[in-house]
C-alpha cells in the first residue's frame, strides 16, 4: 500500500458514511467545496497551491487488492462492502482557482461535484495535500514581499513533518516566488533550482578551515560558497576571501547577520571579490529579513528553512471541505460558531483602473458578477484538463502580489438569500 | 524514484560535501549525534520517537538508476562522482534512546558511527525523520497527562503536513499513550486500532437528522457513534438517544462542550443509553482539555486533530545533527548562540527511591555514571538489531511518564573537559 496514494489514506470515518450511503443507494450528485474560513494573525492573504496534486490522487483513486483485504479482514464492514469499493473509481469533476491565485476568507478554492461517494471518500487527502502546500505558498509569498530583488532559497527539508512535507514544501515555496530549495529531490521531481554547499561538519572534520576551504573549492571550482561562521565569521570570511580561485560567495549562518554581512562584503571587495555572494541563514523568517532589508544589509540572498516548511507561526490554517449540495438541493451546517454558506459557489475578481484589486464577489455560481471568474474547470469525468503547470502557477503568483493590498470581498444578495432557504428548510 | 525513500531526499549540500570528501579521501570514521538544543515553551520534557523509521532508512539507503542519472546530468557534480555514490552502502552503527523515552535538552537521542560520507549524507533524511515523529509524540503525551483515564483518538490526517506527515502522527501519538487514530491507513501499516463514524455532510445529505441517524444505526449496528451538532446539539442528542437499536454513543464538534456534555449524558442516562459515551472533539488541545476535565465534563474520549498532528503550539524543535568525532578526534562548532557539546556522549539515568526522576547526567561515553544508560546499540554494521517494537515503546512511555517530574540535567565534568580541550586545539 502505498503510503502516498493509497485509498486507505483517508479517515475511516470516510468509509463507514460509504458503507451507509451504498446501502441506502445514496449516490446521488453532491457538490463539496474547499475553503478557509478564517485568515490566522500574520497573513494578509493566501495562495492556492496543491491542485496539480489534487488531480493526481483523483486520478489515481481505487481499491487495490490489499486495501481491500484489509477492507474484508478488519472488523469494521459488512461483508459486500470491499466487492463495491473495488469498482469506485473518481468520476466527477473539479472546479478551482488556478494554482498562485491570491485568495481570502470564505472564497471557495476548490469544489467538487461527484457522485456522493467518491466525492466524500476524496475529502481527507484533498484537504492534506491543498491545505499544505497552500500553507507554505501563503507563507513564502509573505517571506517573499519581504525581501524584494533577494534570492530566496528553501533550507527546510530537514525539519519539515516528514518526507512529503519536504518536497511539498520545495514546490510551494518556489510556486510563491523562491528561487530555489536545498531539497536535491526536488529537483528532478519539479525541476525547481537546487542549491547547497556545505555543512559545519564538513569546517570541522577538517585539521583548520584554511584545509576545509581550499578542499572544498578543489571540489568545485569557481562554484564555491563558503560556510564562515564556524569558529569567527569574521576571521572565516577573510580566510574565504584568501582561498584559492574565483569565490562565488560566503555564508553566515550566526550572529549579528546585519554588522557581519557589511563587515562580510568589506572584506570580500578588499580582496577583489566584487562579485561574490553574501549569502544569509540561521532562524530566519520574514520579520528578520524585513528587517535586515530596511538596515539595508548587503546580504544578496536568504536561506530560509524552519520557519518556512512548517509555516512555523501558522502551522495550519482553518480549512474545510463541506457539503454544498446533494441531489439537486443546497446544504449546510449551522454547528455553533462553524455555520458555512451554502450552495454551488463562485467568485469573481475586479480590479480597479491600475490593475490592483478592488472586489471580490462570492456568490451563488449562477448569479453573474463583474470581474474574473476565478474557479475554472479543472477536471471532466474524472480526467484532468491540461494544468497550466508550475512557472506559470509562479508567473500567476508574483502578477498578484504586484496587485496588492487586498480587496474587499463581498457575500452577493443573491447568496445570503440561499442560506436563508437551506435554513428554513432542514 | 521513490518520495519517502529516494537517495535525493537530502539537502544538495550533503552530496557537495561528499564528492570534497571522496575527492579527499575522507573516509574515516564520523561520530554524529542528534540531540535538540532547547525544549520550546509549552513542553517539560520530550518523547524519543521514529528509530523505527531512522533505520529502515539506513538499511534501505542506496542510489539507483535514476537517482545516479540525475547526478550524472544536473551539472552539479564532476565526472565519476555518480560511479562513488553507486556503491555507497550505510554500514555504521547506531546508537540510540529506545522509542518512548523521555529526553531534555543537549542529551543525544542518537548517535551515528560511520565512514564520513554515509553519516554526513544520512544528516537530512534522519532529521527528517526522528524530528517529526519527536515533536508529535511530544505533543501527544503532553495531551495524554491532561486527560487521566479518557480516551484520545488522532483525528488529524487532513491538516497535518502531508500524507506521510498524517501517517507518522498516528504512529507517535499511538506511541506516546493515544488509544488509536481516525487515519484508516494507520491499521494495516502499524497495527494501530481506527476509529470513526460520521461527519456533518452525512447528516445534511439526508432529508433529515433522523431519517440519517436511522440509516447509520443501520449500516452499523451497536457501533454508531453519532454526531450530534449539525443543526443543534441538544435537539441532536435527543435524536440520537431516540434513534432504534443500541447507540454507542455521541459525538460534541463544536460549542460550550462542558455544558453540552452534562446535559447530553443527562439524556442518554434518562433515556436508559447509561453505556453510551459522550465522545468530543473540536479544536481541542491539552489545555482545553485540562479545563473540561478539571471541570468534571462528563466527556469520555476526545478527538484531537490539528493541534496534534502539526503540534500547532510549536511545531518544530530546535533539533540538529552535529559532528562529534572524526579520525578519533573529538569536534565542536563555536558558533556564535550555537556551541556544541564535543565528543561520544552517554546519558545516564538515575531515579530516586520511588523511581520517580532524580537526575540526568551527559558525559562523554567512557566516563561511566550512576543509572540506567540511555543510549544502546540499534544497528551494527548497517544491519538493524532487533527493535522492541511499538506496544513495547507505548509501555515505554507510559512508564516514564510516570516518573516525573522532569530531573535536573547535568554535565560531567569529563566532558566540560573535553570541551575545552577541543576549543585550545581548534
Amino acid at each position: 500500500m502505498d503510503p502516498l496514494s493509497s485509498a486507505l489514506l483517508t479517515d475511516l470515518y470516510q468509509l463507514t458514511m460509504l458503507q451507509a450511503y451504498y446501502e441506502q443507494e445514496m449516490t446521488d450528485t453532491a457538490v463539496f467545496e474547499l475553503f478557509v474560513r478564517k485568515l490566522p494573525p500574520g497573513r494578509q492573504f493566501l495562495v492556492a497551491a496543491g491542485l496539480e496534486q489534487a488531480l493526481d490522487y483523483l486520478e489515481g483513486l481505487r481499491f487495490g487488492p490489499e486495501e481491500l483485504a484489509w477492507i474484508e479482514r478488519c472488523g469494521h464492514f459488512k461483508p459486500g462492502f470491499a466487492a463495491r469499493l473495488e469498482r469506485l473509481r473518481f468520476t466527477g469533476e473539479v472546479h478551482a482557482m488556478p494554482e498562485g491565485t491570491l485568495f481570502f476568507a470564505d472564497e471557495p478554492i476548490l469544489r467538487v461535484t461527484a457522485p456522493m461517494p467518491e466525492a466524500q471518500l476524496a475529502e481527507t487527502r484533498l484537504l492534506n495535500l491543498v491545505h499544505f502546500q497552500t500553507v507554505v505558498a501563503s507563507k513564502a509569498a509573505h517571506v517573499r514581499l519581504a525581501a524584494p530583488g533577494k534570492g530566496l532559497i528553501d533550507f527546510g527539508l530537514r525539519r519539515a513533518h516528514g518526507a512529503e512535507a519536504g518536497l511539498l514544501a520545495a514546490r510551494a515555496a518556489y510556486l510563491a516566488g523562491f528561487d530555489g530549495t536545498a531539497t536535491a529531490l526536488a529537483a528532478p521531481r519539479f525541476g525547481i533550482p537546487v542549491f547547497g554547499t556545505m555543512a559545519h561538519s564538513f569546517v570541522e572534520a577538517h585539521a583548520s578551515e584554511v584545509a576545509a576551504f581550499a578542499h572544498f573549492a578543489a571540489a568545485f571550482p569557481d562554484n564555491a560558497v563558503l560556510l564562515v561562521d564556524t569558529y569567527d565569521s569574521i576571521e572565516g570570511t577573510r580566510r574565504a576571501a584568501a582561498t584559492p580561485g574565483r569565490l562565488k560567495g560566503v555564508r553566515l549562518d550566526s550572529g549579528d547577520l546585519d554588522a557581519l554581512s557589511r563587515e562580510a562584503r568589506r572584506i570580500l571587495d578588499a580582496a577583489g571579490h566584487r562579485e561574490a555572494i553574501v549569502f544569509a541563514s540561521g532562524n530566519l523568517d520574514e520579520a528578520r529579513i524585513a528587517a535586515l532589508v530596511a538596515a539595508g544589509a548587503p546580504i544578496d540572498s536568504f536561506g530560509v528553512g524552519t520557519s518556512l516548511t512548517t509555516s512555523a507561526d501558522a502551522p495550519y490554517l482553518d480549512a474545510v471541505y463541506k457539503l454544498q449540495e446533494y441531489a439537486g438541493l443546497a446544504r449546510r451546517k449551522r454547528s455553533a460558531g462553524k455555520a458555512t454558506w451554502p450552495g454551488r459557489k463562485q467568485v469573481w475578481r475586479e480590479l480597479d483602473a491600475a490593475g490592483r484589486f478592488a472586489r471580490d464577489v462570492v456568490s451563488v455560481e449562477r448569479d453573474a458578477q463583474v470581474g474574473e471568474v476565478l474557479l475554472v474547470p479543472a477536471m471532466r469525468a474524472g480526467r484532468r484538463l491540461p494544468q497550466p503547470g508550475l512557472e506559470h502557477a509562479r508567473a500567476r503568483c508574483r502578477s498578484q502580489l504586484a496587485r496588492l493590498p487586498a480587496p474587499r470581498v463581498e457575500i452577493a444578495p443573491a447568496l445570503r438569500r440561499l442560506a436563508e432557504d437551506v435554513d428554513r428548510r432542514s
